[in-house]
């Protein structure tokens, strides 16, 4: 019981620093979205597919979370892009209070669009509320088509998916269209995209997307 | 710190548990493994070829851990081995509790070789003894070959190491020396082997270092 107790006082300490972020980006007219994927799904990869569509467009900033290394910060860094490492130092998820405090040392940027993609793993991260504007999850066509049924939350909770690597298909026992169906069940509304990083597929309409979603801010 | 101090307790109550579980194990000569990795790694996967191969030379018990659905406990049973799935309702873990629990369930069974395989989760799963004989942490080659270094406690933890699906390196940026180089910077003794299910690689090797440690007993 004490768990649960301690747990709740977790969350709603998290929930009132993700609404003093949600203000803050509000007021600093921002478009936030929270990346969650299982480790190796292809954040990085897509983020930076983005950036180099985007970074004539819209000023990105990026929050990058890992347990340890700053290897992501680092193939960001290369594109000029503002960016925060956290390092969680062996903790499952992001939290709005490591968001707040990473988006003060960006706090001098203009950043019009912020990327924070979150610790790799599919179940944890789905809990904490980040202050974001939505969440989009991400899952790599390798990864099977069964994941939305077996790890419900992110999936539920995302406005958007990205079926990422979809160049493996033919070498996969998996299906895109059970993994759609499977998505849809969990969440009806998800909007659903299909990329590929190393042959350059439907970044193009992602960033589309994207755009226009800043744009009715 | 009333965080850490809960979680500590966590901890004690867990490892009072899987010392518990170890003795069972022992008294009853049953080698039992972790099986860790992220979602969609392939360790329902590699348990079937497994399963295949040792069946008529070993009696094979099984426990799935999952968060929703028993779709991998469907897949064991087909093979007609005695399985006891778990489902945590959202917890991201697998713990001592939990398999003490599931365990009693098979008690009537006879077993000497022993699968857990947990939550698709590559960081919370490694803190938690369940009371096996060994750690396995398989990682698949579409994760990239980055993932030891930026989840490190699985690797550091693990007994062994499958590299699996090594069949899509061929369609990959992504390499399997520097993944073990990685993987042995956290862990030097790390045992390592290099699987495909879909094309039948190295599952034999990986079954035949099984047995020794079975044998070893």
């Amino acid at each position: 019981m004490s768990i649960i107790t301690i747990e709740r006082k977790i969350l709603e300490k998290n929930d009132a620093v993700a609404e003093f972020n949600r203000k803050n980006f509000k007021e600093k007219k921002i478009f936030a979205i929270n990346l969650l994927s299982s480790p190796g799904s292809g954040k990085t990869s897509i983020l930076e597919k983005i950036i180099e569509l985007l970074k004539d467009k819209v000023n990105i900033g990026v929050i990058e979370g890992d347990i340890q290394t700053k290897i992501d910060a680092e193939r960001i860094e290369k594109y000029g892009i503002p960016v925060a490492q956290i390092i969680t130092n062996g903790a499952c998820h992001l939290d709005a209070i490591l968001i707040r405090d990473a988006f003060s040392t960006l706090s001098d940027k203009q950043i019009s669009l912020l990327f924070i993609e979150n610790v790799g793993n599919l179940v944890c991260p789905a809990t904490f509320d980040l202050g974001e504007n939505i969440k989009i999850v991400i899952v790599s066509t390798t990864e099977g088509d069964d994941k939305p049924l077996k790890y419900p939350a992110a999936f539920q909770k995302a406005n958007a998916m990205i079926i990422n690597k979809v160049d493996l298909i033919p070498y996969l026992n998996s299906s895109i269209e059970i993994l759609k169906n499977n998505a849809l069940k969990i969440n009806p509304n998800l909007k659903i995209f299909e990329t590929s990083c190393t042959k350059n597929i439907g970044i193009d309409k992602l960033c589309e997307w994207l755009l226009d979603n800043i744009n009715k801010l």
